[in-house]
């Protein structure tokens, strides 16, 4: 018999307690003990801030009071089905009167919390007692005080009988005129005391800030590996006259064997749906297509149907379930592109004129960026009909929800009024909350940051153009810790739009080291297909793949000599035994001396994950793909429960390769060879 | 005849029109164009944001829409006696969405402000259409388009005819076939038009945040220049046995003409109440006065009476209101100490020890720092009698405030519960708005962000101690923005508390460049009697004066040779005479290559200028007290409406000298000649 799943899991659960509030004697904004900068947060504070299941959360708060005299701070949750727990914040000590605790909530559902600002009177009378003891000043009157506040303790009926019967004895010792004040000073120390304390502090002046919430969806809208392809490519083949035969749903579903193989838990297509033949675009954005070009998929509609329709080259809907059953088979999750725009060919052009713009000349418009103009596409003018194109569109969700389908790569939200995503989403995660949408949202950082809020469960992100040692450490600090109340990037290498100037000409090195530090700084990443072929070569001028497979099919050879495949089989294989990596928040950047070597670490405490076990794992990228690079590495192994100047074993998750390692370390990266340690670290807490 | 004071200046105040909402067809927390981060505001958004009559605000927004076409933002404001005003914002074209308006409100009391975000119809047509009909793309359709947008805005009925009848015929241009396209362009771009829809521009998908709020206090709460003094030194006189007759409030009125021509604003007194005699503190902080030792100030209450009493020595209470009206009279403001704190003579001590800690052996607590104890002082226990405890601070309160006192500087309010404080300075300010309290907040950064928000109209700040040229750019970069919008601090330069090694070692340059970088760096400074003497020596081991005038009445020659006075005198004249110096918000940093020339401007624009005309200084000081340093200074006059690369005249108000400026200028300042030049900038707007 296994345990039933727990609601959350803490480093500092105590006892839950009801508390008496200090009733204030001045009608005030701020409490008797003053709190401020409460985290979990969001920027827009209308909107509540989110995490997913397991996620271990920093829950922190700025708590202050007047004077000298010590306090304490909890955090009180109520899980969705109602389960109440207490949690001892920490201080940080850095001078800003920060408090924090690590809780990973496990159940789904809206999360209450608050914190709770005390007086801690054991922990006043205790650093005063010792200090005055000592000194030999208010003996009888330190002893005494004490006394009566372990009695008061004693008497509280929920704690267990051995701890009052220490708190009674402890009394009498303290009043005690045999036991001398050197002795009594062992009273007053006496750990038995001190975590008795801990557990059900003696306190006073209970200050309380207002509920709030925190949503907590499913791991997968933080964690995932993705693969992205286009099933038409999968089995297409050319017949002998030149033309193309689609690949379709049944030859696509061949290859979801090596994905699942390669470790990934997403596989992400491109649209499905009939392609308008009006203005169709050809090979390389060319605005011409020839008959046989099969054109952008993203040019959605046909004489066939639009968004809730099957490519008739693709197969049947039927056929669509078969796939989407068959990659459940594999362990892989189908994601669906949700591209609200429409070709000319559209029938919403005919049957809804009304949710394209009208020009004076009575034409629809065209997408444009003046004086160009997208002769393939009519965006969508949202505001002459609302309830209209927002009833529809949720028809077309719940259409394909209901054939298997839980997470939609949204096309360019960005482009679309903020107002329709925050409806549809809370609309459809309130009837399917397990549904994740994920923000294909490059743009500035206020929409992208405002999108994240509004509820999309992931977005794309800057790490694509961060090569940097310095870009990388800033983009993981950002999303780790500022925004990571809201916002969870899907570090994406590439994809049909972007092929960066770092992999066109860093080579397989440069292939090598963007997975690795996607696979394992962020929770989520994903590639593009081809990835693993090191397709690098751009259209010129571009920063797209040649020959774009948005405008074409792509014959590829998967069992390639020379191919990445199983290093991001390493990588997914890495990623599924070390829980610390399917973390955001945990990553910390460590020094090295080297401006191209990267050195970060990921940890959870042993507490906090499922297993029981802690989890550690560095990892030290050379990020310059043209040379060897050699530094030393700086670790603070105490955080991880090690002794100060203790020595620990690690061992390369890629290569095998075990050293001993202590706070500074040695390390060479050829970028030819390997250009990133992956490093388990044994025996951390 | 002189036009009444208007209520607010502002950089682009355009006419007040009623707007008209878009009405969302979704029923969400974003409007239909997103706003966010809205300034002013305070990290505790349950409070309030400040500013004082005539600040100069920068009002900004975040706000962005969806795609590319383009929007404006408005602020509407509505001063406290219900005057509305509409302000136009501009873009920082920044790629963080920033919109933002400089506005200085003159009337006190609460305004409320909102903004408006919109799409610009006419900017997004004159945008599309110059690139379309440039490159004759849909040339017909951009003009049919205009002429229709500009017919709207003919019909209504608040325009000027004037501009009525330009965008009838403009229209009609734009239809007529004779116009070519590249005249048709002229009309597109026509500076007369753009005016038009600037003032009352053509809108569409109009949202508005929610109203909130601005408390605007008087000028003195921002803006001030402080001399503190001990009044019982000012005509003491030592008599032949050695003893010391106490200088009085007639004695000490006798300086308040050099305080005044010394420019400055506010005379701020220690404690003036009793002086308890249990326990009294002798010279130099020793444990033990002798019977002619006049002891602490700030050891507050004795047989004679508390806080509502004036100490006998210094006469009755009517000779402090003539010293307050001998202060009015010389166009100086009484600053008044609120030390809530008692000697263990004060009468509460026995009408009401409930107000204070009683230990467990009956006696009652002093003051401590465990294990050391400050037996001069009984802390309050403001948890034992908040009630009780209030009305008396209240009541002390309104008896000065009837004396005349409408400043007081509050000590150690990081000691008191901060509910209290909020209680008590809403209370006063709601009776006598005017009352300015100043926080002796030298504490840590959340306390006292805390504190400020919480009501005080000033605070002590960090400024004592931040002396090299990082630090000081750090330092007023923070408290100029980051802050600005709550606290407002004081910058004095020394207290009886706080002698810096800066100044105990830096000699007499140190003294010039510490009070000009105060006297102008901020909007608000403070000076200790004993600074313009060069009084720099320390009691061994410890941050205060030698000889501290807390414990002991100091005979100072006010006409000593090299007194800073005239100094001090010129800072002041400097200051009254240029607004530019008395706003905080508008520092800022130019670069300098050496490390101790630090280099800062301030300006204001005609528009914002009590007088109508702009007003520029530049500040360069060498704040390495030991050396001459030279140095480029690198300066943007485009910003202050020169031409690029033109040159302007400054002249050093300090010295006198001109020279001619532009981007870059050599500099060269000598610490024992003229550290700082003070620079008048000629001719800007």
């Amino acid at each position: 018999m296994t345990s039933a799943v727990p609601v959350l899991r803490s480093t500092a659960q105590i006892p839950f307690r009801r508390a008496t509030l200090w009733e204030s004697g001045y009608p005030t904004i701020a409490g008797r003990i003053p709190m401020t900068d409460i985290r979990p947060s969001v920027p827009d504070a209308a909107y509540a801030p989110s995490a997913f299941s397991g996620e271990i959360v920093p829950f922190t708060v700025t708590a202050f009071r007047e004077g000298h005299d010590l306090l304490g701070v909890h955090l009180r949750l109520t899980s969705p089905s109602g389960e109440e727990s207490v949690h001892r914040l920490s201080p940080r000590n850095d001078g800003f009167d920060r408090w924090t605790v690590l809780v990973a909530p496990i159940e789904q559902g809206t999360w209450r919390f608050r914190y709770e600002a005390f007086a801690d009177d054991f922990a006043t009378w205790q650093h005063a007692a010792y200090l005055k003891i000592e000194a030999g000043v208010d003996t009888a009157l330190m002893r005494e005080t004490g006394a009566e506040l372990f009695e008061l303790a004693a008497d509280e009926s929920d704690r267990p009988e051995p701890e009052r019967e220490l708190l009674r004895t402890s009394a009498a010792r303290l009043r005690d005129p045999s036991v001398t004040d050197a002795e009594a000073l062992a009273v007053v120390a006496a750990p038995a005391l001190s975590h008795a304390f801990a557990q059900r502090p003696a306190t006073s002046l209970v200050t309380v800030t207002e509920e709030r919430e925190l949503l907590v969806e499913r791991e997968r809208a933080g964690v995932g590996a993705w693969y992205e392809f286009f099933p038409r490519s999968e089995g297409a083949r050319r017949k002998r006259n030149g033309a193309v035969v689609s690949g379709t749903f049944v030859t696509a579903a061949e290859r979801l064997p090596a994905v699942a193989q390669m470790g990934f838990d997403v596989v992400y297509l491109p649209p499905i749906h009939p392609i308008g033949r009006t203005n169709r675009k050809g090979p390389n954005n060319t605005l011409v297509a020839g008959p046989e070009d099969p054109g952008s998929p993203w040019a959605i509609g046909a004489a066939e149907g639009g968004h809730d329709t099957v490519h008739p080259d693709l197969g049947t809907l039927e056929d669509f379930r078969s796939f989407v059953d068959a990659a459940r088979e594999q362990g892989l999750e189908v994601a669906l592109d949700l591209a609200l725009q429409a070709s000319p060919d559209h029938p919403w052009v005919t049957e809804h004129p009304e949710w394209f713009t009208t020009l004076a000349d009575g034409s629809i418009a065209f997408a444009e960026n003046p004086p160009k103009k997208y002769q393939d596409i009519y965006p969508i003018n949202f505001d002459n009909d609302p309830e209209g194109i927002g009833a529809e569109v949720l028809r077309i969700v719940r259409h394909w929800v209901a054939q298997g389908v839980s997470i939609f790569r949204v096309d360019n939200p960005h482009t679309k009024p903020l107002q329709f995503w925050e409806w549809l989403i809370a609309t459809v995660n309130a009837e399917s909350p397990d549904v994740v949408f994920l923000a294909e949202a490059f743009t500035r950082p206020s929409p992208l940051k405002r999108l994240a809020q509004a509820g999309f469960q992931q977005s794309y992100s800057y790490f694509t153009w961060r090569n940097t040692k310095e870009e990388i450490e800033e983009f993981f600090t950002w999303v780790s810790d500022e925004t990571a109340d809201f916002m969870r990037p899907n570090l994406f290498v590439n994809t049909p739009d972007i092929l960066t100037e770092y992999l066109q000409y860093g080579g397989r090195p440069a292939y090598k080291v963007r997975v690795a530090l996607a696979a394992t700084g962020g929770a989520s990443y994903g590639v593009y297909a081809g990835y693993e072929l090191v397709e690098n070569v751009a259209r010129p001028g571009s920063e797209e793949n040649i020959d774009n497979e948005k405008y074409e099919y792509k014959f590829r050879d998967w069992n390639a000599g020379n191919s990445l495949a199983p290093y991001l089989t390493r990588l997914n294989e890495i990623r599924h035994a070390h829980p610390a990596l399917r973390q955001l928040r945990n990553i910390r950047f460590h020094r090295s001396e080297d401006s191209a070597i990267v050195a970060y670490s990921k940890h959870i405490a042993a507490e906090l994950s499922e297993s029981g076990a802690a989890d550690t794992v560095i990892v030290i990228a050379n990020v310059d793909p043209y040379s060897t690079r050699e530094s030393i590495v700086h670790i603070d192994p105490t955080v991880w429960g090690f002794a100060p100047g203790e020595s620990f074993e690690v061992e390369d998750l890629i290569t095998g390769a075990t050293w001993t390692w202590a706070e500074h370390n040695y390390v060479r990266l050829d970028a030819f060879v390997e250009p990133v340690h992956i490093l388990a670290v044994k025996g951390t807490s």
